[in-house]
């Protein structure tokens, strides 16, 4: 595959070729930039200043209180539009909280649906904040252990005392991809919950909750979703669990009837019993509005220009100064989200140098250069000019500096 | 006081003398109607359309993820521009999440501070999505009892066994104020933590939580602070017993060191360590802005115009039509919040007349008409209008058709 060498002329072809082409059109991509960090923040889409002046202006500053008849819906229609690209059914996903928040949600629902058992089993390797979440959470329950082990080892280490099975799809560092559906059916063998972080899956891949059966799911909304910075995060439970989950943090809208304001708590039917909170209205309709920007995509065309992008990336980069780096990345795409990540003793001043000349990577320790695809608004050319940006750094010794 | 009646000509002389009466300039007020919902959702200060299409269009739409650097300190800065209102000291106050997470925390928090108790107290007609919190936190610790008690009880209740009493301030029923002072410090008297919901105060009322030696409180920003629909909600914590506290929902943004990806987590120095997850901040920069309304604004003078605005409501209903209520709020203004609460049978009903002719309350089961005061952007004229407006409603029976 990497016989014939990367040419601008070369990526420009498939530019000429790519299906998501157009759809570039709906974002706003600053000039004189590569943004390769669409897997921190995603790119502002073009319809959502409007949708923001007009909710801010029109539905806030004239209709005021009136307006909550219309906001009320957010959570869930938000949710269903998530629900569409995350192969899970309509209902099965709400917009609220925070990622992190949410998931201590789940974990905590989780314990109580498998009371006689003990563990909650995780990755070493899972994102911080997951962790502390599980840690959290397990610390409030009497005899609850966390069990932490390799990712490699993670199917060989689900028994009959794991109440939950807790883990990242998409690794932050490596990109490197667990198996959903295979992990999840042998949870399930096991009589265990399980339950995935897809904040760096949701919008850049090609998922099917539905068909691998996963228990629970939380992600954040704006990275690959392009939902804004601190986006609401998204919470997906399939249908047969949720009318016997108890959200542990209970508040008004989550009751059955909130506007009864009464003294007892009793849950909402199906998704809307884990909203806790009057709902981030603004964050919302952000969202809401971002996500149009997926309209008439399909998530496997994305996915595979993400692996087109992802793997002319990694060969230009390795063509060029190959030597310089070890990909922290598995080579195989079907193992890998959709980023790329490189790693050098000096990745922290590679970075610097990279945003200096215009390509946005990111650093992540100990010494990783972070490369992110968003398939929705990046082109071969861009991505194809920043691997030539990246040879120009290294040749140059710009981290010298 | 009502030996003289309620005129128009009277009002506008109020008008005439109010020293707040500029501040109306800084928000939009909607033509046709009189707003006394501002307890529920505060109207749209004048400032916030341009901050968020400036943070929507310039950081998120050009800097993309390089803006993290202007946004980072949000929690921080608007925490402390609320600690200003509420009497607070710098580095006391954090806006983050929302109500019920944020006072979930704060009760979880509390508890551990004093692990030898197993009382949390509260009042049996507090908000009930905080007695729902109660109930759930308490339910996650072994041996801890919610005693609910009448408001008036609460004092007497308060002995060695409470670990924190939990209450708020005002009222959303009737807009009776408990003794924020004297609870708190026969809370401390007992050892017990005193932890306040501040929702239906902050912004309406002239609060000194230093001087009250309040512990923690928790307050919405979207009522009196008019931070927009779902906005984040605020947390304070006075400096004394910020290292003391842990996170019950600990999360990367609350590290000591969010961007070193540590696997264990580490709190923060000070409130900081109270935010779990990456800020919301469309909902911060509209708060953010929405909070400069208060510019130069004396929260004395904003609480003596609440007294006036409401004071006037009760005396010219009551000449009009004082048969048909019953005054659900106390009639002594100190021991009212910013608002007056009218108990009449058809209230659901009389409210909607209301709304139909233009006055914008609220009905709150089982039969209050509820009318909110925002000193900020409300004229004498308006609310003797709107007391107007209750007769006519009244006198024609509208309620009835």
């Amino acid at each position: 595959m990497a016989s014939l060498e990367w040419t601008l002329t070369r990526a420009e072809a498939l530019d000429e070729s790519d299906v998501l082409a157009a759809v570039r059109e709906r974002f706003f991509v600053p000039e004189g930039i590569v943004y390769l960090d669409g897997n921190s923040l995603g790119a502002l889409p073009r319809s959502v200043p409007e949708a923001l002046k007009s909710v801010v202006e029109r539905d806030w500053g004239v209709g005021i209180v009136r307006s909550w008849e219309e906001w009320m819906g957010l959570p869930r229609s938000v949710g269903d539009k998530i629900a569409e690209l995350i192969g899970a059914h309509e209902g099965e996903v709400i917009a609220l909280d925070t990622t992190t928040i949410a998931l201590s949600k789940l974990i905590g629902a989780a314990l109580k649906l498998r009371p006689g058992r003990s563990v909650v089993l995780t990755a070493e390797n899972n994102f911080p904040t997951d962790l502390y979440a599980i840690s959290a959470v397990a610390a409030l329950f009497e005899r609850i252990e966390v069990r932490h082990v390799a990712p490699e080892d993670i199917g060989r280490s689900i028994d009959d005392s794991v109440a939950a099975m807790c883990l990242t799809h998409v690794d932050f560092r490596t990109g490197a991809m667990l198996d959903m559906a295979g992990l999840t059916s042998s949870a399930h063998e096991a009589g265990a919950l399980a339950i995935w972080d897809l904040c760096h899956s949701a919008g850049a891949l090609s998922l099917n909750c539905g068909r691998d059966r996963v228990d629970m799911a939380v992600g954040c909304s704006y990275k690959y979703l392009n939902g804004g910075p601190g986006a609401p995060a998204f919470v997906y439970v399939r249908h047969e669990l949720q009318e016997l989950l108890q959200n542990p943090l209970p508040g008004w809208m989550g009751h059955e009837a909130p506007f009864e304001f009464a003294s007892s708590y009793r849950p909402a039917l199906g998704i809307g019993r884990l909203m806790t909170s009057t709902p981030p209205v603004l964050g919302l309709v952000a969202l809401d509005a971002a996500l149009d920007a997926f309209e008439g995509v399909s998530m496997q065309d994305v996915r595979e220009k993400s692996i087109g992008l992802s793997e002319m990336f990694i060969e230009a980069v390795f063509e060029r100064v190959g030597m310089e780096f070890e990909l922290a990345s598995p080579r195989d795409p079907a193992m890998r989200g959709s980023q790329v990540s490189l790693s050098h003793p000096r990745s922290y001043e590679i970075v610097q140098a990279l945003i200096a000349r215009g390509v946005i990577a990111d650093f992540r320790p100990p010494e990783i250069c972070r490369f992110g695809f968003a398939p929705l608004y990046l082109s071969y050319a861009e991505v194809f000019l920043a691997a030539e940006t990246v040879a120009l750094v290294m040749d140059g010794r710009e981290y010298e500096t």
